[in-house]
């Protein structure tokens, strides 16, 4: 008995040491991994419903009447002084640093003491007719100085005088109707183009294409007026005394035009200014539809077809010159505007990762504005700064995501997205090497209507993960998502079921991130519907009525489309940024490629007997595809069965979907366009503010039936067929396993 | 007593309870650390003398026998044969994948039905002499077919004839001496070169740029004979009826001339032939001495400057034309060859990385040879054969690296560096985004006297590190390092006490993955003694009398040499793939910068005059300098206190050492040369074999003092410091934290 007791007590001693041993490895193995790696971020969800929850539509407000309170042109002393107010503010809401980075670039304003107008000369040239010099300041805003009145950025000083002829929007097609069609030749002329459709530098750039000595560029009511709304104050209408502001440049993609390819430093050296990229080489300035009347309403020359004529009480005639009676009238243009090398400021605040530090993920927006900025881009500026002060909050809470988180003020979008450009300059490498994504934060609302998302494929799972997460804005829609609203709204239809999401064009500051870099990049704002409101962007857009009291009054009362927008944007970065694995889908890239590949294939169809003829073939591309495909399946797969446990598969895979997007850079860049490098996306040509899917390919046949050497042309586009195939093969092998 | 006796037995109890869960504890949180991140690799110094020890001279003599019995021109049925060979052995000994990687690119060859050869014409135009149509066999090869006679390869097809100018070695400052101080102009004539001093491709662009029509390329004795030494195969000089072969292209690290930026792939756009990239425009080809003997022993013209004198039996006059009597004379170039698109083959394989597959280490060097090849390429390939065995021995022991190693034999490396450039720009992006280093492989000897190491800065240290673990080579030697052996040998006296290691130039495959892409490169061979041998590479270079046996009689009897040569390019190998911390050094880059920064102002000192009229400083580059110094000392400190136990810590910190090399690629390139994009070293753009350090300053400054336009000049000059300043301060930011 006593034995057996001794050994029952042995066994019971044997038991609990092992029990005991056993534990403790446990929770020494366990307590090791979450020391070493911290891989388990179960709390992440948590913190982000805290995130998301935390943003508040007063704030919001609060930040947009704060920042919007007086002109803030990049350049001046008042966008310093927010840089420094956001800086600070910034530092308050708990980042771990703020700094002001400054950049030397070439600006354009108005000569104060010699104002921009147009006159009309009558026989022995007299200004019989001279256009408003500035736009009537809007309600409660009459006693603020340093409004600076519409004008067209980096215009050259001069004076042309001259027949005028009209040309409608000023698009490539306009300009072949013009000479092909009617015959009628610009060469010397002044030319009249209605805003809308494309990006003013690109009508600019047609006119001087086509031999004109000068631009004169409007808003036409059929553009610029919503149907049934006021002018302002009294509705969202732009009033007829109104002009667009906006540079003219060409930069594709160069930022500072003396610095191409290099951030403007002091010590940087700078082309001689009649060398800078883009300038254009005539006179332009904007004006309003009450001046514009003048101009149109006596003109002579053709009638021309019937979608050229706008919504004015005129004529639509497309000159050359006047009608009878008015024949010795011309117009002159009288310019003097100054471009000088000006200090800017951006501004760049970060939240150290935990875990990798050196991932990079980033939320960017413009600060400077061409007056108040209430919609572009302080309906942005005042998202981040919500975004900045939520995050904040939970830092506080003791969060910390795995990656790093930057957040940036850019200054001088307005230029040519300069502010942006130059930081991506300055630390190309570092972005090359580190960042997982840019996110775009430009003006957040352009209508009332509904979510519009531009982004890169990678990022469409993403984007409907989170919109399921976030809820409607829209009143009598309790308890619907967002994804829902927005669903219900706009949807793919011939594609597929769920919102549309469109590719990114350009004319904002993610272009030098995505198109030159190749990082993926996403914007997301509350935009109108598109399939009933015909004008272009909003009607008061880049004019002084664009005030804190438009977005008030009409835009968005309740301040809630802008929360939306707000966690929509700052949820993204905090997936992004605190994800163990990145939620980036390159079975989405794959779809998307698969589609712009057909796409293509189809426009060059349009010339199926040339292609015959010159041996043109898309097989290489489609092939390709194919194996994109297969090799994004697979990758996903893969992941299926990733050891989440083990840092260093983790880093990988991820590396791998970080690097995706870079895989579709061509350092080559684009033929002519240097910094358009992705071979995938490109703003287009024609029009710098939209997306163009293989755009060499597009852009080696565009107009190619008209080609003077075919021969030469269809090489061009075999050349580029063969470097989109290629492409989309090596960023298929950046998805296989890596050894 | 028994209450004590309780309480003690508690305590007791509670300290066991407390010690072994410490215990368990304890082992598991190691037994974790070494599980799931296996960091400590403390096997791996003992696995590196392994590794070094298994490389064997008999093996080493065994496959240079194998590799070297028959001709093996690039785009032959033997190469092929050699890289099915080696694929299957690199199987045998154990990698984990071997590959044969085609493309297809364009390579010249004579036509074997109409030799190429150059004649004397008399006054009639009858051909009175004509050069050799082959070289005199060597012993033992006289029944081998298939040796490709002596040519220029790309030369095109031609019959120019005319007067004949001896332009030395058709340097730049050759042509600027013959035309700016003796007043001969070559437009319109043939000249003649002697090969030496630099890379052949030079010479012939220099004399197109001259005008001239034809090129003549010469072996003299002074400079491919070294100071008794009896011609091959009583010695190894070269005979009189020996000549070297190469290309003549000027490509500027395009690869393939009709694919540039892109793989030669099937589907593959290619250029029309004649716009090829870096193509000769006029008519080259290659003679031994014996045959330029009979063009130069009658020429007229003037008397040269003495150092244009080379060692042949005549009087060495520049021309243009024949002396008194032969008046008539003249030279007539017959040309032949053919370009023509074929396939060659890279052979890839890999040791898949243990805990970093997605990091690669490469060691390549080509395999293709002008004929036997037994020095170039074949001593190198050797070497590379018995470092895949030798690796291939220890994974069978149970050795796996931390990283990938790729093993290369490059293909057509005597076309213009083309088998590795396609596979460059094939795989770009996973090489940019995951190459930690890139090891070349060309021939191991050129000499008998000591080593030679060209590499990147940060790898000096490692070289000096290395070297002292490997035996000294030389007889007499025993018990002294390499590193010893070598300091001896060669010292770096004026800079520092240490041997002596070089720049990188180019004329071998390392070219694009330092210079175009920015991967940290290196190689290594043994030389000869530049002090008192001053003939150019070595006698045979390129002729038919590169064999095994001159290596087996005169360069390596032992095979001692080649084995130190394999021990250097593998340990390399085995230490950038296997350490945990990368043995890269960014102080020792920061050195190099400050060394290349003092000697290009230096330079530019020469017209001090000059660059205060147009306010040129290199003050911007010296504050980078400074900046970058500092940022790799404050890096070099914390990576004394990195946390070796996490992964992810570590991965940070190596993935900035491989990167650093990276930062210093500019996307846009050096000007009129996109493919040379690193800023700080490019081959010299007047010798592709010579290495310039800031070679955009360099050739901004190259001249200067006769620009036409010096205004314009010094702008360019000051454009380029800015770019190398720019360029150093954003390479030092990488090092700093990131974030």
């Amino acid at each position: 008995m006593k034995r057996e007791n001794r050994l029952v007590r042995w066994i019971w001693w044997a038991v609990v040491v092992t029990a005991l041993f056993l534990l403790g490895f446990s929770i020494g193995w366990f307590a090791k991994r979450s020391n070493t790696t911290t891989e388990n971020h179960e709390a992440s969800s948590k913190y982000l419903e805290e995130f998301l929850d935390e943003m508040q539509t007063d704030q919001i407000r609060e930040h947009l009447r704060k920042l919007t309170r007086l002109p803030h042109l990049a350049g001046t002393e008042q966008n310093l002084k927010y840089a420094e107010q956001i800086m600070k503010e910034w530092q308050d809401f708990g980042l771990d640093s703020v700094e002001m980075v400054p950049y030397d670039i070439l600006l354009s304003y108005p000569n104060k003491s010699q104002p921009n107008y147009i006159s009309i000369l009558d026989h022995i040239g007299n200004e019989v007719f001279n256009t408003s010099l500035a736009e009537p300041a809007p309600q409660g805003y009459e006693d603020i100085s340093d409004i600076v009145p519409p004008y067209s950025a980096y215009s050259p000083k001069g004076h042309p005088q001259g027949d005028l002829v009209y040309v409608n929007y000023g698009r490539t097609e306009d300009f072949f109707q013009l000479e092909r069609e009617m015959g009628i030749n610009v060469t010397g002329k002044i030319v009249i183009a209605r805003y809308g459709k494309i990006f003013r530098g690109n009508k600019v750039k047609n006119a001087m294409l086509a031999g004109a000595k000068g631009v004169i560029l409007f808003s036409d009511p059929a553009d610029y007026w919503a149907a049934g709304v006021q002018p302002y104050p009294d509705g969202w209408n732009l009033p007829g005394g109104g002009a667009q502001r906006g540079n003219v440049l060409n930069l594709n993609g160069a930022g500072d035009p003396l610095t191409p390819g290099y951030p403007a430093k002091e010590y940087t050296y700078r082309l001689d200014p009649e060398e800078g990229v883009g300038l254009p080489k005539i006179p332009v300035h904007p004006i309003g539809f009450h001046d514009a009347i003048h101009l149109l309403k006596n003109m002579g020359g053709q009638i021309p077809p019937n979608n050229w004529k706008g919504a004015l009480n005129v004529s639509y005639k497309t000159g050359p010159g006047f009608t009878e009676g008015f024949r010795s009238h011309k117009v002159r243009m009288n310019i003097h505007s100054n471009n000088q090398v000006t200090r800017v400021y951006n501004v760049i605040g970060k939240i150290r990762g935990a875990l990798e530090p050196d991932r990079y993920v980033i939320l960017g927006g413009h600060r400077d504005a061409w007056v108040f900025g209430g919609i572009d881009p302080m309906s942005g500026a005042a998202v981040v700064h919500e975004t900045v002060r939520s995050a904040g909050k939970l830092l506080k809470k003791g969060w910390r995501p795995r990656r790093t988180v930057i957040f940036a003020s850019w200054d001088a979008e307005e230029f040519g997205l300069l502010g942006s450009t130059e930081w991506a300059e300055d630390n190309a490498r570092l972005l090359q090497e580190r960042a997982v994504a840019y996110i775009n934060a430009d003006s957040a609302i352009e209508g009332m209507y509904t979510l519009r998302v531009d982004c890169t494929p990678s990022l469409h799972t993403l984007v409907y993960n989170l919109t399921k997460q976030i809820a409607s804005p829209e009143e009598g829609e309790d308890g619907v998502s967002l994804y829902e609203s927005w669903h219900k709204r706009d949807n793919w239809t011939n594609d597929r079921d769920a919102p549309r999401i469109s590719k990114l064009g350009s004319g904002s500051d993610f272009e030098a991130y995505f198109i030159r870099l190749g990082i993926a990049a996403g914007r997301a704002r509350y935009t109108k519907n598109k399939k009933t409101e015909r004008y272009s962007s909003y009607p008061v857009y880049h004019s002084v009525y664009e005030t804190f009291e438009i977005v008030e009054k009409f835009y968005d009362p309740t301040f809630r489309r802008l929360r939306a927008v707000a966690q929509v944007r700052g949820g993204l970065i905090f997936l992004l940024a605190d994800s163990q694995v990145l939620p980036l889908d390159a079975t989405e890239y794959a779809d998307s490629l698969r589609k712009y590949a057909q796409s293509i294939a189809h426009l060059a169809q349009a010339n199926a007997e040339q292609m015959q003829t010159y041996k043109v073939s898309f097989e290489p591309l489609f092939s390709a595809v194919e194996n994109f495909t297969a090799a994004a399946r697979d990758f996903h797969e893969r992941l299926q069965t990733l050891n989440t446990q083990d840092p260093l598969q983790v880093r990988m895979v991820n590396d791998q979907l970080m690097y995706l997007e870079r895989a579709f850079i061509d350092p080559l860049g684009l033929p002519g366009r240097p910094f358009y490098r992705h071979v995938i996306f490109a703003p287009s040509s024609h029009n710098k503010y939209a997306g163009e899917s293989f755009p060499g390919i597009y852009d080696a046949l565009f107009d190619i039936e008209n080609s003077a050497d075919p021969e030469k042309a269809w090489r061009e586009v075999k050349r580029q067929i063969s470097i989109a195939a290629f492409t989309v093969h090596a960023a298929a092998v950046t998805l296989t396993p890596p050894a």
